[in-house]
């Protein structure tokens, strides 16, 4: 479980996420499952940004090794949210991206995700050392101390 | 099949939709599925519009009786649509919703889809005559001819 | 809307389908739009069954060009249900698919749906004729009087 | 990260588990956000063998708090698989589930799942203390020591 939530000042990237009519469960709130189609929203519009728009989404260069979320508070139809991605470890084969869900009018979180994206080679079907080229679009973005 | 496409100066009502990266199927395209979670969400705001934001989601007052659909261009990620929405039939206990999937900057027309929605008791779970307010609700909102 | 309901005798193929537990929306039932994904996984199995296996889903032949669904009676959590599938219809560039969602215990149709498919050729983008070894695998399972 | 793969001999409960065709995405495997699909139809299905089938669905006893999940192997469309999931701690106000997706021929583990469920009363909105109820039933069924 998170113990400490993140700082939002923390974050350059935003996406807003639309709710959809069938996201909403007999409960009447968000689908826990429709979380993680937000967030993958989220992740491919980061990368895109990162990368400056030079991203192709048929040729996969990093896989979804691990995700850790905890649920704070339940969404409902109508309301307003956004997710913010950063990235916040760089390894030799992965890094990570910690998302949050957040009400845009209150700037709430409702929903804290960590996800471990391990780089991936399609034509061996393999993990395989992170490019420099987005080694390098990672630490520009994110102004991350070169390590 | 669809003949001739709708004229969309005859649509008041539009939403705009937001594109998931799931949606996109093997083939790189948005999922024939998911053209009616867009239509679903446009139809709760088309009728949210209508009752001028008196509508209670958990208390249904119609449900789908009927829907087809004709693809007419693919829905590729990244692509800026809408979807419009007009009651083009009222009945004693059913209406008919046409609705088009349309790219934003281009205005052409995607997908074109017609839905018999039937006005429903939920205290009796059977369908029932439309309620005075939707009918003229309706009206108003379509400026439709008094029958 | 469909006036008379199929005859099941008529359907060789046959797809048992599983309800998840978040296909289920605010009203207790199977969403409508979930019918589609599960008419979507009959058509695949069908066109497999078709086919005998010699089938690669990743080099579509055939692509979806109007769908349309009359829903009969709702379907619930934990209901055991079926989809019907067969041909009826081969043209030179197209094919109708009927389906039927059944209750499997009580054999009653929830929903009825008639798709047509369009032959398409994934090199050009474009619709194409069908196919002979298509044509001929259709004509031998559906036992279809040859035109 | 899941360090140590459970093992299997301790599962009692196991749910086969259907893929569909459109939940496979753009590179050919089953999309990460249907895993949760997964998981989220076997907690069901589980809590219903616990309480030996005397359960509501419509009347929420837990929410999920925490989901961790580990993924191991791609899944692709024609693989078997099943969800299997036991309950590993019992808590005051909450207790957690382990839940593997396993390749039925094979018994090889593509994914490893711990959720954390809150204990939850549907009239207040808020945690609550978990009912004697389920707790004897957890207990029961996983022949949990009594704490």
């Amino acid at each position: 479980m998170v113990k400490d939530l993140p700082n939002l000042a923390d974050f350059r990237h935003s996406q807003e996420v639309q709710i959809r009519f069938n996201d909403i469960d007999i409960l009447g709130h968000v689908n826990n499952i429709v979380y993680f189609a937000f967030y993958d929203l989220a992740k491919a519009r980061f990368l895109e940004a990162v990368r400056k728009g030079n991203i192709d989404f048929r040729r996969v260069e990093c896989v979804i090794a691990d995700i850790h979320n905890t649920f704070i508070k339940q969404i409902r139809f109508g309301d307003e949210i956004e997710v913010k991605t950063r990235c916040t470890r760089l390894g030799e084969h992965s890094f990570t991206l910690q998302q949050c869900i957040v009400e845009i009018p209150t700037q709430e979180i409702r929903s804290v995700c960590e996800t471990v994206m391990v780089c991936f080679d399609p034509d061996t079907g393999r993990s395989t050392a992170m490019t420099p080229e987005l080694r390098a679009a990672l630490i520009e973005y994110e102004r991350l101390p070169v390590d």
